[in-house]
């Protein structure tokens, strides 16, 4: 059964997998919706995207993603408000931001509409699969990877661009302890740090797979020269109160630039909190911990949300965080979370209606 | 039709395609032989290795190798000798290369004799297709990446290691002409630049593509801290000659530790050549350049075997290198091959016969 929508080629799966789904104990990222968005870049041109059933993908051997690490993603959310209205939140910043990756990556840029329609028209097919109950939300994972062939370490001639659904409970259960880190790290200058790309992730995992035997659930990045600036967390940025002053680093060619980051950094300003964008040390931060300045640190990622961290750790010593009644972080979260869900006015003209 | 050798189940390829192949014109890495060597890691164990015949990896959208970029490969060769005998050259090498780079992409290590046997065995199976004319060899690919799925940014549950072959041409037409880079950089301190991941070479193609637009066919890396020292090439470890001194850069967290390289270093030694391994400075290489005691540049490496490097550009200048009569690189590379294709006496016990 085909259909189309938006210039979208619908291929309709047989059946739904949706009443096999438990909605009230969901985990992150784990169970896929009945279809997804598939778009092949051939012959120096992606071709035309379709909602097809969600299946297997068929490589050869020699595909270069086995090889030669030419893979970046996204990671968004869709909303469903009381009304059973769907939204998106800045969508267009993660299409600019999967073509910013493309190009470091020497990966092919996607058109917007192929990205924006193909997005919205599988929102639509699967919209059922948008959770509703509070701190569920539809994971959206866009994803392109080199499917072209060949050992010849260079670009791939071929693509295949993805977006597939995962109806998700929390990122993390609870509050975060984060290790600050003083030996591995995530990016280099004049790398790959700022693309969302795989390799930046697997190069993540050991020095985080060592933190968590000590207790850790994420590690903080430090810069690769002296370890001496605090740069972001494994999938989030890292904000950092002292006193009343909220603090972030600022974004480089290291750092993933945010958007829960940016957008928070804009409501913080709407509230009028102070905020200074700039590079943060590991020593004023620990002694902000010792004297007492230190007021809260947590993380803003798109899965993540705000997360609030704990403790952290550094030099084998552990630093706790008070336990505030009005933090930044909840006051944070509870407005960015009411503009995602319709529960609040949309200032910054931040949702987008999926229809 | 199933067979069983050295403990490795086999499982012959229905038809050949090796009538198809015009083994005088190979280009590198482009064709594939009859089978492949495949092991599965899951449950947390290595599944007994098999040789199948070589065919598609299907996989599910949210396999972890098309997120999160768990990858690593290595690069070997198989060389014929005039009797028909098949060598391997330092093969141990590369296996534990393998698990080095495992290891540091929380990735399984691979079991000793799972890589040997079935990497042995699978030579036997596809011996027909090793070239014998000059200049070409048989590339293996041993890759292992994550398939286990899940959104979640950590480390797989399942793993595929794999082994295939090309029969391949000389990975460079003709001498190399490089660029020193100053902006981009591979590698960070504390980063995966030692780890044969995909990653590391994903992340150079968009500055190598810079780099061929103005005519360089490699990039040399340099340190991401000020871009003072000389690193390595994409593909290959670099040498530098000045005088009669034949310098080349330590190996570190940042730089592949190639096995060409190393045993460059112990032939050169054996051959009364004065090496120095020690940071090499570009503004040493420039200088060099501008007062005629810089003779060579090659770099070094299982594809790229010694590639004469021609010419350097630096800061917009482009640097030629002499044309010599008695190169190092030209009786390195002559000593090297003589061992590796069973030519010459193989003083440092590098061969392994395929028996
Ligand atoms: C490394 C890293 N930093 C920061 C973020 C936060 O970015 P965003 O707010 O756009 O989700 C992410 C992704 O979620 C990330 O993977
Ligand atoms: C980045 C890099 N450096 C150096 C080398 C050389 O290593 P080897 O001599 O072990 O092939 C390679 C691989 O061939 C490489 O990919």
């Amino acid at each position: 059964m085909e259909a189309v929508m938006n210039n979208v080629t619908i291929e309709k799966a047989k059946t739904s997998k949706i009443k096999d789904v438990d909605f009230d104990n969901l985990s992150f990222g784990s169970i896929y919706t009945d279809h997804m968005l598939v778009c092949d870049y051939k012959n120096g041109q992606w071709q035309a995207p379709k909602v097809v059933p969600y299946q297997p993908i068929t490589l050869d051997p020699s595909s270069k993603i086995f090889h030669y690490g030419q893979s970046i993603f996204e990671g968004m959310k869709a909303y469903k408000d009381e009304s059973g209205s769907v939204w998106l939140f800045r969508p267009l910043e993660n299409f600019k931001r999967l073509n910013k990756s493309a190009k470091r990556m020497a990966m092919p840029e996607l058109p917007e509409s192929y990205f924006m329609d193909g997005l919205t028209t599988l929102l639509q097919v699967d919209s059922d699969w948008i959770p509703q109950s509070a701190g569920s939300s539809l994971y959206i994972r866009p994803f392109m990877f080199a499917s072209g062939n060949g050992f010849h370490a260079s670009p791939a001639d071929e693509y295949k661009f993805i977006i597939a659904l995962a109806p998700s409970g929390s990122y993390f259960s609870g509050k975060v302890k984060v290790l600050i880190e003083k030996q591995y790290s995530r990016a280099a200058n004049g790398g790959v740090g700022f693309a969302k790309t795989g390799g930046n992730y697997a190069g993540q995992f050991y020095p985080t797979r060592l933190a968590a035997e000590k207790g850790y659930q994420q590690v903080i990045w430090t810069d690769d020269n002296n370890h001496e600036y605090i740069e972001e967390a494994g999938a989030m940025n890292v904000f950092v109160r002292i006193n009343d002053m909220l603090l972030t680093a600022p974004t480089n060619d290291r750092i993933l630039d945010g958007i829960t980051r940016k957008s928070i950094l804009d409501i913080a300003k709407d509230e009028g909190i102070k905020t200074e964008i700039r590079k943060v040390s590991v020593k004023e931060v620990v002694e902000a911990a010792k004297n007492g300045s230190l007021k809260e640190m947590f993380g803003a990622g798109t899965a993540a949300v705000v997360s609030p961290i704990s403790a952290f750790g550094y030099e084998g010593v552990d630093y706790d965080l008070p336990e505030l009644e009005d933090s930044y972080a909840s006051l944070l979260k509870k407005r960015i979370t009411d503009i995602q869900y319709n529960r609040a006015e949309d200032k910054f003209g931040w949702r987008h209606e999926v229809v």
